[in-house]
């Protein structure tokens, strides 16, 4: 994420100062892409930027913070699931969290990633949603008890789908089959629920109450208790819901 | 899918001379939209038709495919889930499974549809590929037994991926957040399987063994012990598989 971010700022004409990462080869090559210095001890970053952007792993940014030697600047983080308040002990700050998958292979439209914003005093927020404005085109106030549902609904919609989509890959590979074959299926699944609500928009055996297809899956899976489980537990679920999630 | 089938042979030049539904009502309406003859009775379709596609409800295939008054014409069904050999008392038969989700709200790209085809001899099988051809671009020759794991494979994928987007919503829904700005997370997530395994592309909490936020997250769900339950397994499965599915 931070190499998303620091690019979609450098490309937008801000400058970014410092990099910092425990592994000085990782600053290294981000400083590089983004012309900017490297460093691998909070105690190098300097007080001179208008913005401190910690884009780290979640466990690491309260250790990180507080070992900032100036706490009189705008510190933001990029979690979805720490509170704003572990930045507390500056003057300004808040989060800016950009609600989307990244990784260092795919290319992501910047512009239409949805950002949350959240600041300890308006200035701050104005600030924050003016810069996150500039390079998108959905930007939302979310206050730190949103962002965690959101987190959470997200973990549902992003990794809980990625995992059923690993799991139809692995039962195409136990078969000699190629993945490719439900490649559309799976496109076709997520742009529909762009215009239709999902709930309207499920379909399958579990949906039509179809037992009877229900019990051969449930046997084709037999060499996977694992994977029967899976299939059981969100059969019923559809079914019972009917019409509700 | 019927509607999306016809639609997509009467513009490849094709006609269609016979609608059968159980419902005369939509007999008609999708006949209307077809240039063809609507009829609610199996007993008043033709012997005049080259190929007739039995395009119906999985329960219903057996029993109206036994009701036809003749058998040395070639008929496919369409269904991923039913063995081709229920249409075995024809001359000539096969299966023409196109591997979509279908409704009638969505345009879908028929020539990006991945076809399955299967047939119970070399001149039928020719006859439905070079058909499914016309209509696509991605044909796939599959036996039934392969089929049947196809459609397995197809549940997790399509019907429990949307499953996820529906929790997700109900999720943001009770805490009055726009679904919208999960959306595009949704459709990267989708996105990225295009060219990367899904295996690789696991991402969240349980992936990288994040115990903290999963037990925060457990504590948000705690008003619906279903949506708890489908959280945990997932999350154990996850992160049980460590790089594998």
């Amino acid at each position: 994420m931070a190499t998303h971010l620091g690019k979609a700022l450098l490309k937008k004409g801000f400058s970014i100062n410092q990099v910092y990462s425990q592994s000085i080869d990782n600053a290294f090559v981000l400083a590089n892409e983004l012309n900017a210095m490297p460093c691998n001890d909070v105690k190098f970053i300097t007080d001179e930027s208008d913005l401190y952007i910690v884009c780290i792993k979640d466990d690491f940014i309260e250790d990180i913070v507080k070992q900032f030697h100036f706490k009189n600047k705008l510190i933001v983080h990029t979690s979805g699931s720490i509170a704003m308040n572990v930045l507390a002990d500056f003057d300004n700050y808040g989060i800016i969290y950009p609600l989307q998958t990244f990784s260092k292979e795919a290319e992501v439209n910047i512009s239409e990633v949805p950002f949350c914003i959240e600041a300890n005093n308006e200035s701050a927020k104005n600030m924050l949603l003016d810069l996150a404005k500039l390079l998108s085109n959905n930007v939302y106030e979310i206050d730190s008890e949103q962002r965690k549902k959101i987190h959470l609904a997200a973990v549902f919609a992003c990794n809980f789908s990625n995992y059923m989509y690993s799991i139809s890959e692995d039962i195409l590979k136990q078969n000699n089959i190629d993945f490719d074959i439900l490649k559309p299926l799976i496109l076709e699944t997520a742009k529909k629920i762009q215009t239709n609500s999902p709930v309207k928009m499920q379909t399958g055996p579990a949906k039509r109450n179809d037992s009877e297809v229900i019990k051969n899956h449930l046997e084709l899976l037999a060499n996977s208790n694992h994977y029967q489980e899976i299939y059981k537990m969100m059969s019923e679920a559809i079914s019972n819901s009917s019409g509700k999630p």
